[in-house]
């Protein structure tokens, strides 16, 4: 009865301030998907249905080229983002009919857990590079990586996210391209969170392949991509069998997750980060107003228009986070993966905060309201207000 | 224009008899996914949202394990049956904290290419056993590759389908189990067609795995299981990353997708295959009637009763294919994967019938009608009498 209770209460009312977790779906994504769940048929087939079905699948594959500044043919879908990551981290590709071997992995300390835990490589050939207290990499400890990697047994393999999905931290990937070019790296971008938030070009600086997350701009869950800036090679396929995504992904297309995750990328509009950098901006002052000593992580760096990530010394993050939770509003103690853990995320302790009580997240987009961010500042006063007298009293 | 064209004439009164190669959405199934595409939250998140969308994960958990005899902690959702069978298809396996590994995979020569091709086994660790002219497996075949594998190098694998996708023929699932059982080997049945339309149950005779696909008995594509029998053994994860599903699949769950496969499953009806059966059976006698010298594969043996294989000599499938498409009336020319290719199908090479220029498939459902099936009747007849009056002209 308890659960039903909650259903109902649910989705009126509430705030929603954990886009970086799931974005809601965008009206143009979730008409797409409705449109597409009246097609029956499988893409594969050619009979009139099928063909239906496959047209779907191709405009949303300009669709999401388009966003990413790449060829639509250089568009694999998968199934999301962790399918993408353990796709292209894996020692075996391919040019044409010939193997190409990878011989290491070179990831920064703060990946997406799909990233860092290295998909099919073998834990010893993973190189770990650190970042600084900001969150960026360091530049040169990459360079060391790239440059002690002996080619003779097989290529290095960079991957590294263009922003962090707890701090929203972006990374310098034009410089770390160029040191993946220099060196004779492949470069894959993890651009899952950047991706409809800052722009995106594979074909000019942005590495030979990019991971990307349907559901993190605003299209539905279960559709991801890896897009490759050309057709020269391509990892062994994770997922085999049927010829489906010209043999680099098996399985019948999930016609109207692919749909949505296509029109989700056809009505992003960068000009309208500007706005939501506004309300970005709000939420930073309300909180330094609020508690001065707040530590706002990544603040002086180069940061995505729709996320903060904050301590206040002595506030326990989990404790905060289900305040908020009570009074309606939905945001993250870390990143929705490790949001059961108790303590610091592997972000912040490889940004060297591992020792603060964990740190909250808000995160927004184009249909934040300033109501709502109206109430994350009185439910981040009451909360510390209740602290301060807990305090006094005990 | 023409696609345009094309697209407005769609859907709306063609006829639809290609279940098999993906079944339309239920309007159970549709009413769950369009209601799972307001929960904006990621159901890994611990605020209400996303407590929200976890109950919905969690119901159709159980409402897939019911359908399949299961337990529901041991239904662990995939993006579909190809990621399902390339998951399971592995020789590295644990138990506990155990490494396990199969060093043999034994399949039959007549599975769909996501099994046939062997997952992340090496080719030259997979048997393939034969079938006969009904395509049902050799039994003294596999218990000869059987008792042939030596386990000291590891367990032997075997995976083989319930029922063909493009014949409807159902294999003798109880003794495959047995055999499996008698000689310390662990099976897979890929139950993707034959779920929800004959009875299964993973407890007793249904081996040690599951396959299932949401889009073949009327959920949405984009899902798929994995379902084991005890949590004993799993194979190593296929999509790494985050530790969503227990560790076995990482990933954001797919909710709508997956809350469309709860669905259907809880609405599918056993007892309403009889009425399917029916249909088939009518197919089956307008296809003799109008051609006396049809074939109808695995006519003489157990066969689904959705599915109606036949080939009419010196009528070639593609050709006939292409005259119902232009009647309005979706099939196929064997299955969606190979449709695209011309001549007969690796499954009825198994069989024998390699020399027939292909066959095609009628395979249908529950909301499939009898002025449907007089619309077939009519366009074979017409595309029949086409042929003779041609043959005769020439």
């Amino acid at each position: 009865m308890l659960e039903a209770a909650e259903s109902n209460c649910l989705t009126s009312n509430r705030i929603y301030l954990d886009y970086n977790a799931s974005a809601p779906l965008l009206p143009e994504a979730r008409a797409a998907m409705v449109a597409a769940l009246d097609i029956s048929a499988n893409p594969s087939s050619v009979h009139a249905d099928g063909r239906a079905a496959r047209r779907l699948v191709e405009q949303a594959r300009r669709e999401v080229a388009t966003l990413a500044g790449a060829r639509p043919e250089h568009v694999v879908f998968t199934s999301g983002a962790s399918e993408a990551a353990s796709m292209l981290l894996t020692p075996g590709w391919k040019m044409g009919r010939s193997h190409l071997r990878m011989a290491r992995l070179i990831v920064s300390a703060t990946e997406h857990p799909c990233v860092l835990g290295g998909g099919r490589f073998a834990s010893e050939t993973v190189t770990t590079v650190g970042v600084d207290c900001n969150g960026v990499i360091d530049l040169a400890a990459l360079e060391h990586a790239l440059s002690d990697h002996d080619s003779a047994d097989g290529l290095a393999l960079v991957a590294i996210h263009a922003a962090n999905n707890e701090t929203g931290v972006i990374q310098p990937v034009d410089e770390i391209a160029r040191l993946a070019k220099t060196y004779g790296a492949v470069l894959v971008v993890d651009a899952v969170q950047a991706f409809g938030r800052i722009p995106i070009d594979i074909s000019y600086g942005w590495g030979n392949f990019l991971i990307l997350s349907s559901h993190k701009i605003g299209g539905p869950k279960g559709a991801g991509a890896v897009v490759a800036v050309s057709d020269l090679m391509m990892p062994a396929a994770l997922v085999t069998g049927g010829g489906q995504e010209k043999g680099h992904r098996a399985g019948t297309e999930n016609v109207a997750a692919i749909a949505g995750f296509g029109a989700a990328a056809a009505s992003t509009r960068l000009a309208e980060t500007a706005e939501v950098r506004m309300m970005r901006d709000a939420v930073e002052r309300f909180i330094v107003e609020l508690a001065p000593d707040a530590i706002i992580f990544g603040s002086s760096v180069n940061r995505l228009c729709n996320t903060v990530l904050f301590a206040i010394p002595g506030m326990k993050a989990e404790t905060a986070q289900i305040a908020f939770d009570l009074a309606g509003i939905s945001l993250s103690a870390g990143s929705a993966c490790s949001s059961g853990k108790v303590g610091p995320s592997h972000v912040l302790k490889a940004m060297g905060h591992g020792g603060l009580e964990g740190a909250l997240r808000v995160s927004m987009g184009r249909d934040t309201s300033e109501t709502e961010l109206a109430a994350f500042r009185a439910a981040l006063g009451s909360h510390l207000a209740r602290r301060s007298a807990s305090a006094a009293a005990a």
